[in-house]
């Protein structure tokens, strides 16, 4: 894998740059739909490259590991070959699901054993095995197994496991570098810096995971239900202490607002499963603002869904249709949803990359951050 | 709507043709996808045209009727305009719904009053306003007002039925002349042969039907539980009186080895949800054969769904990724497997014509017949 960092703004912490890897090109700042279980929910594998223009998708190693298992990935010659997205591939560490997903899990030193939420079957993650379970499922990017704490967390607590997770690294990285890809294209290991919302532990765990020098490096634990000001602070915090020629991800964020925030405060790259969940709700982002579509207010709009955001589905289907749809809970709706909200997620980085390189970011940004978070 | 006979099958009563509307011209023999509340489950649009090759669809006037209403899609201009789809569409007269979806419903000589499955509210169908409904709506072909019987049906029953559905097709019939097309575009009025599975009462209906000399007619009240025989049976007496220079609708009909008997009988026009519903549950309908995708059998097959077929589901994705999807319940895979069962139709009937123009129609239909109602 290979960064290249093309642009700084003069204003921000925001940059552009570009990331190598086998499966092609990613442009940062960069957004990953989320394909959970193999499958960007409701999108089509050719919608995602021809209409959303992703340049990167994620996997959740929890679900793939559980169903549909790693004997027909690995028949197939991995995730890419299986779910036909022949892009770069990222591939969660399972963590953050088995803490959330599963009913009853133990974390011990060694690992975490939990228990499928498909049959109840028990099984366990260990730094080692989920490195050895994310080269099988063959992402081009793995993240380091960690503990994501909760919010809100006790400072005991949060300290004790961001030690944990900075032990768990060190075997992460022993095996990950241990082994080889299954495939023959390059995999590359990212861990992850916890800390809850404390500053001392953020910027501890931010000198630790930068000290592993890797190729590049993740901010976890946030955007779990803390205020957004807490959020921006830690990012702030660990970015000004993470190496600026490697790629920083912030996972599991956000809003269009919050992404615009921390692309200013260096974030390269975001996953979030917001555009998709809230598609299905009838929730749309658009280059207008926020749009409820099941509001009676868009009964009888026969606009298109926003035609200044270009492509099929934003410019061929209405307003009211759409609305029709999810009231009437056709899939289609959820399909519309969830292309339109995710190509508008794609175009507002692509914008903020523009806006980085022709060097106005920041007076774009405050612009654009209104636009996108008013409620139409 | 013109309606031009181009070849009859020596050996069998099949025939190749074509209607022209004024939204495009419908090759027969064809199949219908249904778009039950203006979508085609799970279809985009575009996919219907440029992947399933789709020549006409169905709108249901129940369910289009209650929601979104008929307010919004005359301000839209009619249905083409309302969900983008711009090639032929018809409209069933919502009989069928009323008596199988809505709870309470009183069927009496001026019409049928039943509740909204949506929210319980009072309305009433008549011939009259069915007929006002679907001009509103804007189907290029519209049904007659009809009482589908049920099957089983004593004979009294049936023989009052069909004779009430006779009167209120001259009601129909009266209000549609006396009516005009509300978009500029023509519309035409099918009748409805009912009877049950009683020749003498399918004899007197086809000929009392055949007697109002329509652009088109069609059959109903079969498929609806009876032994296929029967089908076959009636759909033969039927289609042997009614005028061969018009084309003939089965209504909801039916397997792929249901249609291509009933080509055979001289029926030009299918609809069935069967496609689309079994598509969500995996059940596939093949070239090769009928494909329970759920199956251990399918678990490490990364075979393409059908090759033979062609067109992107159904070469792009492997039959393991589609087992996948479909046990995840993500709703790609009830994309991918209607996408597929409805190319499917399509190519089967286009086949059909095919071999009618080349003139083996019979050797074919028999052949196929067995290839594809073989369990894989």
């Amino acid at each position: 894998m290979k960064f290249d960092l093309s642009h700084k703004d003069s204003k921000s912490s925001a940059r552009a740059g570009s990331i190598t890897t086998d499966h092609g090109v990613i442009q940062t700042p960069i957004f990953m739909p989320v394909g959970t279980a193999g499958s960007v929910k409701a999108v089509h594998q050719r919608e995602l490259k021809d209409d959303i223009k992703a340049q990167i998708i994620l996997g959740n190693t929890y679900h793939l590991y559980l169903r549909p298992g790693l004997d027909i990935i690995g028949e197939a010659g991995g995730l890419h070959k299986f779910n036909g997205w022949d892009g770069p591939i990222l591939t969660d560490s399972g963590g953050y699901q088995v803490y959330s997903l599963s009913g009853t899990r133990k974390i011990k030193e060694d690992g975490v054993t939990f228990m499928s939420h498909i049959d109840g079957s028990r099984h366990t993650f260990t730094p080692e095995n989920v490195m050895d379970i994310q080269r099988r499922i063959g992402a081009d990017i793995i993240m380091a197994f960690d503990e994501c704490t909760p919010y809100p967390c006790e400072y005991t607590y949060a300290r004790e496991s961001m030690e944990m997770t900075h032990r768990w690294l060190d075997r992460c990285c022993k095996r990950f570098d241990e082994t080889e890809s299954l495939y023959g294209y390059q995999q590359t290991l990212f861990p992850i810096v916890q800390g809850s919302v404390y500053p001392d532990l953020r910027k501890q765990s931010a000198e630790a995971i930068a000290a592993f020098g890797r190729e590049g490096n993740a901010i976890g634990g946030l955007s779990v239900g803390e205020p957004a000001e807490k959020m921006y602070e830690m990012t702030s915090l660990v970015c000004d202490i993470l190496p600026s020629d490697k790629p920083r991800y912030l996972m599991g964020v956000g809003t269009p607002a919050n992404i615009l925030e921390c692309i200013a405060l260096g974030i390269d790259m975001f996953d979030c499963v917001m555009p998709t969940r809230n598609a299905r709700n009838g929730m749309l982002f658009t280059t207008q603002g926020i749009i409820n579509i099941r509001n009676e207010k868009w009964k009888n709009d026969l606009n298109p869904i926003d035609p200044e955001l270009g492509g099929y589905v934003s410019t061929f289907y209405s307003r009211a249709y759409l609305r029709h749809l999810i009231h009437s809970k056709e899939i289609l709706g959820a399909q519309i949803a969830s292309i339109h909200n995710l190509t508008f997620y794609l175009w507002l980085v692509g914008q903020a990359r523009e806006h980085i390189i022709a060097g106005d970011f920041a007076i774009w940004k405050e612009k654009m951050t209104k636009t996108v978070s008013q409620r139409l």
